[in-house]
């Protein structure tokens, strides 16, 4: 069994290299958005030409990225989505929608504080982890069946 | 024609009241969530039995409230997200993230502040609004075809 | 809304009267399998004629039978499955896992006393009920956001 | 063709291995559950933390398993679901229910006494078999038309 | 519980006519498709236009009695298929399987003498019928949980 | 049986008068798009705000209009495409293509000197009419069984 | 671009050994029922034990039969059906419907005589071939583009 | 990740050639309907015997080039389409329609004096491109992150 696993949301830490490192020698195949800031945001008007309104920039840019994030959830068996501290990330909780009305099993990776606010992402999970290690050990077992010692 | 339209997102305004109100007289059948916070909060805990640990006060709460979530959006033609100024509003993306997995029409209903924020949410969308007056004129012109004067 | 609700599982208490006349005033079309036991267990040889071996007479009449509950299912927007204290009830058990494959709103009724054995099933539910009235307070609820005062 | 087998249910015996060396030299790849009944118990709480309520306990657990039964099903060709004789067994019914919804093909794997308990369950199979043997006889006539001598 | 059922098969004997009888009082809608012979197998051509191509003039009246068929097996929540003595009646067991593969419950109504020939197809169905009367009586009991006395 | 028929394509004749004249007395229920030229082509402007763009003016416009033409496809059994003499009517083919994905009947209505060109289109349908009139006669047909004398 | 082409039908000649022998160098993957006349009919109480009564012995075989025909079928891109001379070949016709309903490419191989009574089968194909060379052509088109010379 | 790109549309220049190689060295695979216009136009009646209606030649032929063509639209994770300057081009717009209502990612590669008339297919695109190295470069951003310097 070879599992899929997608890593949606938040871009700015470096959990998914601590969850892609954990998992080093599972059979597992990681997935994942461009996490390049810069490049993410510019991508549409980059490749397809100017634009001078920020909204049709911002636009061109969520549509060409959205190629890669709805193929990559869409052959995910699991979808781990992350929430930081900072800003809305609202496309992570966009991510996490798609996922579970695909049916996917979802693991959401977020610290307490944001329980309250998390409790309808949350409901659709299969696992509510708080650090990428535990994130590791779900694969772990999930594969494997061995548990943390 | 009837358009089921789905109402989904902040809780705190009467923009549902607007929207219903400018729609009287299409052929329009409105639902949304159960937008009373206390018992939104509080539903899980208050039919099936206490929780001392908050987490699964606000679970128990959650899944009650899906029951009613995910038959409103899944029976929908077209669901409308609002954004308001206030909270994480992760509920909000979650539910565009389903909509959008399911095939519906979606509208969102957001101030231009968060035009950058929202924008893979928008990329999914058929339409983004700042008004609930422009909801009203979308569901006007589907059904019957009419602009505003 | 109408929400309609299939009752599956144990067919020797009242526990689907009690849920009816609870629901009395709610906008909830309830259905369920044949409760008469004796009929369920012989439609098929009393319609297609009698079988000396007792694993075909069952076969034809769970056959029979399943003209039935799978329609009740499918149509179905919530399935409450009601695990009692006799009986193997593996037909409750299997509907559930009908009716959580086809992402209905599951709701278990069951005692206490089965949760550990039910964790599996309890895991696919949007709600685990003690009592016929939880349910008809859940129902109440999603409906109309009342909670029991 | 390689078919891909999913072996549900009982875990105190060993038919799976009786079934996996039975069917040596066929295409078959064989999935199922975590089959350590401590670690599968206790998975949610060893990873994700304690629960001091046991049903939590449970729950947590039963999630985490879920990660792996679902795929495991929802990638199958063919279930196997087999009952033994002690325990409620109500999962096992559940991934039959599952995989009927699913449009699998199923195999009931289950002694002659609990036919009529289980006959919802064999109405949606296409074989009951008594031994774990009769399950490779078929693997091995679906693979290669040979039946045994 | 209203009960969609769609009548396919055999057209030059009076069953349909004792099923609709038989179920009179029943919360039964029943479709089928055209049973004028005739006019089945010219409407291509007495509509758009003659073929000098026999086999091009049965494929324009195959395709618009198709548009019928279709939607009547889609519709349905049951299928019931007679196979008569005469002709190869390659239409009815190809509405079998479409409604098969749409998991319809299946109904087959066919005398004994064809048992052999049609059991890929019987083991697709929820019963095997040898008269009208038995499928009223299906119909009877799946609706009001009566047997035939 | 109601028959729910979506009259997609050219918008400059009143073939879709003549076809719901015609139908007169038939239970079918027409939908299709807004077919006021102008407003069709501004309604995304005129409603959400203007844009200096030609590109993201008809953008806007063809996304509103979308909420209405996905819906009646969605709704519809039965999809009649009308490709005229004049315009390029790329939105009629997208129409028959997505018809053709969802499994609908479709038919095309269409003069001969198109029939190389849209070989692929009409492949897909289940009739080519070549007048309103013709298209009426499939209705009545699929309804009645009667046949134009 | 891999073919996965099922060959399903008459098993009284040698049809499909002439397109695999045909096929050969092209990129496909045949798969068929069992072609072992005697095998296929007893294959079910061989493995799982006698029945006394035909009717029982003929359904254990055709749902064994069944776990292979329906991967066949739900694996295909092409699914091949042959009716021949001989028999009533419901199941051929039975195995087309389902192909039909899954949206598979269907190519029917038959004689002419057959043309008026394979008429609905046939409007629900893409190609109707009367020789296996045909097939053979049919294959090596769609996979190279090269015609028959 | 594997990208699966089909190229649909306008056979008449090297769009097709150009993508291709600047594809060189990322992983996608490509497929496309067969580019030779003779053999296209002609491959039912040279595999399956004239037609002496042209109808009918066209029809075959368009029949059997759709095993192709769903095969590759259905299979793939990006639909290009591409609208060139002559011919009518229907079959472009319908292979678009397709792509959209299986939800794959399109892109439409088409020259500005046709934003226009497609303005119904471009709001079902993720990209409207002008180039087909405008097509490549999304295709490496997709894949690799990687910008056009």
């Amino acid at each position: 069994m070879t599992l899929k696993v997608y890593l949606s949301g938040e871009i700015h830490t470096d959990w998914r290299e601590q969850i892609v490192a954990g998992a080093k020698g599972l059979d597992v195949a990681f997935d994942g958005p461009v996490t390049d800031h810069a490049a993410s945001d510019d991508c549409g008007v980059a490749i397809l030409g100017n634009e001078p309104d920020k909204y049709w920039h911002d636009h061109k840019g969520a549509m060409v990225n959205a190629i890669r994030t709805r193929k990559g959830i869409a052959d995910a068996d699991v979808v781990v989505v992350r929430f930081g501290d900072k800003y809305k990330q609202w496309n992570a909780a966009f991510d996490a929608g798609m996922a579970a009305a695909m049916g996917k099993s979802l693991i959401v990776l977020q610290p307490p504080e944001h329980d309250h606010a998390l409790k309808e992402v949350d409901a659709a999970a299969l696992a509510v982890a708080r650090t990428p290690d535990q994130v590791v050990q779900i694969l772990r077992y999930v594969l494997t069946g061995a548990l943390p010692s």
